[in-house]
């Protein structure tokens, strides 16, 4: 984005124009995600029977909420903690930490949203991850869970050497942006086979689409802006923490840093 | 990833050990995406009964054929075209023009695959665009047509001032990457609607995982690796054409580059 910003940098008007301060655009991030669950929990309250954990189709219901909530909402949230500004100030570990918890409750809401599909498919006798859906839902969930262990070994840990800090820390942020859009296209294929399994009869048909897919649909769509959105702003050069200010391979041990 | 390189170069043997050439890169990416061709076709020729343009199934077929083979495939080739080092040597147009064109003809591979399914639909009296993955399928095809259009615009007509182009290249770039990504989420969203479709009776449904399922399943994840590995070299800092060679904004027109 170097060039971009080279190109803003002599057309004042333009980059004037462009400029976007990160509080407002994270507050409309926030209302964003909070959109998607509210959609997501709407759809599954409204037109799916709603909430239950016994096993049956409304214990099945908790997995879209808990995987959007979890795996989308949350860890956008996670993974945009140091675009913040404050964040640009100060000593770098209550941020890490602060990384590191959002992204650690963002993986148990996720386990919580697998266990709900797995406890229902167990119930129905229906087997377990044989739709591609499921398998990529896996595939995200297993790099999400290393990306936490990876991350907490060698960034929150104090024995990671500095050259293997700077090493990771690249492929640490491709794999964020890369494993929340695996999230967004688990979620969509998910929301689509959903809605083939449910609307299925008469006029209900999902080829007909009635007001519930409709609305599924356009879950959909929010859950894609969101992760764009998110994925965009971390690609984003001038919203990066200055890594000059308190450069993380210079820091051989946590302690280092206070 | 300037960190990482940064780590790299302290450590020799780690940077040895990863240092990784392009074209035996590009060779294994470019039999992948082969084998993404191969099984799409061996799929549809094989359980789902072969080709035709007559609006019946077998029309649909050339649908994920054509997808996977444009959107997917020449797209990633088109896509990775200026990490070839060739590509960083002498004059930067005939690069230009052989990106635009593959990227034109993943373009008209797409439209026909998109024309596949409509005759099928309109043959049968199904609707179309109803289903979230006809929604972000199409989403993907228009942002693809703009930035083909976009590109073409800026990048190969003459006209576009040098701040224009310096400005809209970390765009174009951001988006490549983004679109190749959402057609790989649409491809997996497609296989798995297709396998609830076409496996329901007895010992042959999707959730009993016959060949097909396995195949098919396989099929996905082989567009996913495909589309992570573009996704991965394009991010690469290694690969990246040097840009003080032949800098691109400050070429205000076409013709300055030869």
């Amino acid at each position: 984005m170097e060039e971009g910003a080279e190109g803003l940098r002599s057309h004042p008007p333009v980059a004037a124009m462009l400029a976007l301060p990160f509080l407002p655009f994270s507050l409309f991030l926030g209302s964003l995600g909070s959109l998607c669950v509210a959609f997501v929990t709407l759809w599954c309250h409204h037109w799916r029977g709603g909430f239950s954990w016994d096993g049956t189709t409304t214990t099945f219901n908790w997995h879209p909420v808990l995987m959007v909530t979890g795996m989308v909402v949350t860890y956008g949230a996670a993974a945009l903690v140091y675009r913040s500004p404050p964040a640009w100030r100060g000593p770098k570990f209550p941020w890490k930490v602060l990384h590191g918890s959002l992204a650690l409750v963002a993986l148990g809401l996720t386990v919580l949203g697998l266990l709900a599909v797995f406890s229902f498919h167990n119930t129905q006798g229906t087997p377990n991850l044989y739709s591609l859906h499921s398998w990529l839902g896996l595939l995200t969930v297993l790099l999400f869970s290393c990306q936490w262990v990876f991350g907490f070994s060698s960034f929150l840990l104090p024995w990671a050497p500095t050259w293997l800090r700077g090493f990771y820390k690249p492929i640490h942020v491709f794999f964020g942006s890369l494993i929340l859009l695996l999230a967004v296209a688990s979620c969509l294929s998910g929301i689509n086979e959903k809605l083939f399994f449910s609307l299925k009869n008469g006029t209900m048909q999902y080829k007909f689409l009635p007001p519930e897919a409709l609305f599924a649909n356009t879950l959909g769509l929010l859950i894609l802006l969101f992760g764009v959105l998110v994925v965009g702003a971390l690609a984003r050069p001038s919203w990066k923490r200055p890594e000059g200010d308190c450069p993380e391979t210079q820091q051989p041990l946590l302690t280092s840093e206070h």
